[in-house]
């Protein structure tokens, strides 16, 4: 007889392993961390004894829940915003909170209450990404739960960087401290290709491969995404990514509810993990993986919850029901998804999506005692048939609530004993949630009155326009000298365009710092004829980011609506308490400096009447470029034959007002 | 001061009322069986008192939910068959056993073991359709639940009835003796336009109106019905049903998954009451009912969990979510189906459908007190926010458990107090649902190596043919007598075919009793050339369900797949222990006779040469219907000038055998 730590017994034993074995009555014997093995009780208790010997009193064991993608933090943010289009939800409420709140101790404070209620709901793993990534990590291990911890990269500024070389930086050092450690695989996450450049993409894949962490990132989430790559690129998401060698990476992929058979294809090919979120992809209305077809070709697809702010919790049995239900309901095939193959998703295909296949996902010897006990006496679970094999896994899937879940354990350690938690208290937790709660309500009840949310409320194509563009601005005595300067072997003139602009700015009181400009453009052909007119909404924050030498300045431009209804709409609707007028003509020359591309405009303010004005300006990602281009800016003035000492900080609402 | 008999306070009220008034901290006062009052705290704690006055320490109270279709006493067949194909799920498990277990005991313990899991669910409602519908009235009406109770009407047996007539006068005799009682609302259930007859629907309609009850029939569950509805009727279901006047009376439709705005518009017209299924409608892969559409035009649809064999279990808290999701992935819209609209479908629209809505299903002066109380402060359901007015019905319907339900009362008498359930005791229940577990494992266990599940098995069109046949079999001397004696006055021959026969017949060790025929037809031109070959698999039943004089036979036939592969195939895959070959020549008249329509049959039996004979065959729906046609049969052999006496009782494979 051999001696080991606990010894698991009268239990339905569901072991996940590739042949499916299922043992009953079964037993799980465990040393130290590991399973030692996993078998009949007949076989098993003639061979081992232990040092602790429980009786499961018939229920269920099986590997704990994979939930392989979500942003645990955001439990602090349940609930804050529902029904609501993906835009104004996202840029709305979701993004503005977290600007405003997102702070280490929020961090540690919404992983813990995550972690909570994802053990009392059997999930022992989880791949997150969110910000101050390291303290999620911190949180994790203190509680003891498995996960893969990811630092999220973006071009613009997080709540934990004002720069993604800033947040390239922590990651790498955040990886080099936890990699190896025996719960928590620290790894990078870019957040999404429309959300990070060529460089980033790049940079992070090279980071991943470097320490050999998962790369977890978000792709083909929405049709509009796809639509937005083939348009700028040519080509879908999957093809994007793999061409800057992304794919070299371990790569956890989250939602591809957009993805071809070839992109699926190509993750076969590179072993890269897939994670499907139903609940999340449905509430968001973004679509419907071709989940059944990724299993088909072989991919490891696991199930998520998605951050609880668009669940709206982190309940995987939920899924696991929506997954199979969601795969014969698209697919017109009630035999898709069954109840065994959801459930393989939901344990190994999950850890082998998050490639962590070896260390958990299944009871096999070697492995991790990460395993869950399931209490399926109750009435809604009643009764059991015993003529299919499969209909305990139909049972697990169709009929058992998280709250069957009795017992958890991860790494050997007991996380949950009779629904009990053991490694964290959850009054403490939700008592301070509930104060960052009231801090957000009052922040959003202020928020309730701006023009944002107004703007988007009223449900027209809104575009955040999240770029920043280093600018300067010169007023100019004569035009014919600039646009005599403008013929110079160093400027390349591009492209020309000619427009009048007709601007009606829209002001508040306060507490309302932005301005609302109402904008048409006239286009004016080489013969002065008005070819084209366009009507923009945006709005104009009330701060510039940065401010460079010789009032070079780096703006961050807003939201930016097409304008569908009349002048009159708006002012009614905005109810501005002021509005300002201007008018001017405007040449817009695309031209190329050093290498750098630049628009020079050259205006004639003719309402009011303010004279000549000299505009440069060049879109930028990251603090160095702005750096850059600022000092190109500078000379670019130069060779104009303006004077960069002239250059004023104020935009024309600015000088109008002073 | 006023005295009422409880006064629930500190708690947050959501009446569903028209103008959804909710309070915090609301009182909701209840007087013997009725609400007397709704309000904030502050103005009715000064206006009354009670002789129990009970602190809800912050829950919500809401209108207990209404689960709008099921089948309560199939809790007993949960996780009975899942991942199936509808056809092998239905006809190869469900009626089977249905068959051979319904009885009143299954259907009363099946019931109370539904409203047990109902009432922890939080349900106080439900429109239920089943078999001996009486005891499923009875049982719940012990439990106290509120109900509207439908017998079910089919044109074939079913378990409590051997033909439609005895059904419709079950029915009759049934809501007669129920009908104003306070919970139960007696109702009649035609099951669905594909299962009944024009005469069924027709009687159902009568006796719902006449005696002023709701009619409860499935309706466009799949694109098959819809589909076959066009071919037979040449419109969709619901002008079908108009035209019988079935919408005259108060229907409630169950699923109308395929319904265009036409549909939708007349059952606004005649308001039909809509029960939506979002589980089962993916589950078994039927489709995604057009809700948002039905909403917008005004419909009163609620939601129903279906039977818990399709779903696996009867948690509204779940449809509610799914029903939420699917709305708003389906049309591609976020703000489709909002929380609050969802919940109303869960409860005030959901009384409505049932044509209930004067009685339950919103918390307003008058009504039946029927609510629940929800704790929500679990931490899958923190933090909570107040900016929105919403995010009450968000965190019901997004984030809240079943099991969050604590205490539920129906017409003013408490049926769970604190999770304990107060009129109904599980574990007997529990134990006896157990024992009928193994019965049926049993009887599946041996009917696993039946005919008909390998048939279906093997995934191919299958299609039972459940008709009905009056037939008669005479031996004939000369064919050319009986081709002289159809051309008579009194026979009208409508149409003719030729065509040769060969079927193998697979034959089985006992316990099966069945045969399997492979049957390849030859159709014949009047050149003698061949211009069709059809090649078809039957399943052929043993016994013969009555008999008539003079030998004609009702019999049932069973199973029909066309038959893609080679006998070669079907022989190795059934590995009949004997086969029979039988080949004739067929000449089959279409005729009417006495205004009915009738097959005659004129075979020459070539292999083995058995000479000649005259078959009548017409198919029936109702015993009385039988009769007259075994009648007819018999004057119709007269008229053909042969002899009823010499009628033969085998078919060609018993006079092989004999």
């Amino acid at each position: 007889m051999e001696t080991v730590s606990i010894l698991l017994k009268n239990a339905i034993v569901l072991t996940m392993d590739e042949q499916f074995n299922r043992y009953e009555p079964g037993v799980v014997a465990i040393r130290d961390h590991s399973i030692v093995a996993t078998g009949n009780e007949s076989d098993l208790l003639n061979r081992y004894t232990a040092e602790e010997i429980i009786d499961c009193g018939g229920k269920i064991i099986m590997p704990g829940l994979i939930n392989a993608h979500t942003h645990v933090p955001m439990t602090l943010l349940r609930g804050l915003a529902d029904d609501l289009r993906l835009d104004v939800w996202l840029l709305g409420y979701m993004m503005p909170v977290e600007r405003e709140f997102v702070s280490p101790d929020f961090v540690r404070l919404g992983t813990k209450i995550a972690c909570a209620e994802m053990i009392r709901n059997g999930i022992t793993c989880f791949a997150d990404m969110y910000y101050f990534e390291e303290d999620v990590a911190k949180a994790t291990a203190e509680v003891g739960m498995r996960a893969v911890c990811s630092q999220t990269v973006l071009k613009f500024p997080t709540p934990d960087a004002t720069s993604y070389e800033e947040s390239l930086a922590y990651a790498r050092e955040y990886i080099q401290r936890w990699k190896g450690h025996p719960l928590i695989v620290p790894s990078i996450a870019p957040h999404a290709p429309y959300t990070c450049t060529d460089e980033i993409l790049r940079a992070c894949a090279k980071l991943a491969i470097e320490f050999d962490v998962p790369l977890h990132i978000h792709i083909a989430e929405t049709a509009q995404e796809v639509e937005n790559m083939r348009r700028d690129q040519n080509m879908p998401v999957v093809p994007y990514i793999k061409k800057l060698n992304l794919l070299d990476a371990k790569v956890l992929a989250a939602h591809c509810v957009h993805i071809d058979e070839g992109e699926i294809r190509t993750f076969e090919h590179y072993n890269t993990g897939v994670a499907h979120n139903p609940s999340s992809n449905l509430k968001l209305a973004s679509g419907i993986a071709p989940i059944k077809r990724m299993l088909e070709i072989g991919l490891n697809v696991g199930i998520g919850t998605d951050g609880p702010a668009s669940n709206n919790d982190l309940d995987m049995f939920e899924e696991l029901r929506l997954a199979s239900f969601l795969a014969k309901g698209a697919s017109g095939d009630p035999t898709a998804l069954p109840a065994r193959q959801t459930l393989a998703m939901a344990t190994i295909l999950g850890a082998r999506a998050m490639h962590l296949g070896d260390v958990t996902g299944s009871l096999e010897v070697g492995k991790s005692a990460d395993l869950i006990l399931i209490d399926i006496s109750p009435v809604h679970n009643s009764p059991r048939f015993h003529h299919d094999p499969n209909s305990t896994y139909a049972q697990v899937v169709y009929a058992t609530k998280a709250t069957d879940v009795t017992d958890v354990m991860v790494h050997g350690r007991w996380l949950m004993r009779n629904q009990q938690l053991l490694t964290v208290q959850e009054g403490e937790l939700l008592k301070a949630a509930g104060e960052y709660a009231i801090k957000i309500d009052t922040f959003l009840i202020k928020r309730e009155k701006s023009l944002l949310s107004k703007l988007l409320a009223l449900g027209e194509r809104t575009e955040e326009e999240e770029s920043f563009e280093v600018q300067a601005k010169v007023p100019v005595k004569d035009p014919q000298i600039v646009l005599s300067a403008l013929i110079n072997p160093e400027i390349q003139i591009i492209r020309t365009r000619h427009y009048r602009q007709y601007d009606v700015y829209f002001g508040f009181d306060a507490p309302e710092e932005s301005h609302l400009r109402y904008r048409e453009d006239h286009s004016v052909s080489k013969q002065g004829v008005i070819t084209n007119v366009r009507t923009r909404l945006t709005l104009i924050g009330p701060s510039r980011e940065h401010s460079y030498p010789k009032k070079v300045l780096l703006s961050r431009s807003r939201f930016l609506a097409s304008a569908n209804q009349s002048l009159r709409f708006y002012r009614e609707y905005f109810k501005p308490t002021q509005e300002i007028e201007i008018e001017k003509d405007r040449l817009r020359y695309l031209v190329k400096f050093k290498d750098t591309e630049f628009f020079i405009n050259l205006d004639t303010m003719n309402k009011p009447d303010l004279g000549y004005f000299l505009e440069i300006k060049s879109r930028t990602w990251s603090q160095k470029d702005a750096e850059l281009k600022s000092q190109l800016v500078v000379e670019l003035i130069k060779q104009i034959g303006e004077s960069p000492e002239a250059t004023i900080s104020q935009d024309y609402i600015g000088l109008i007002k002073a």
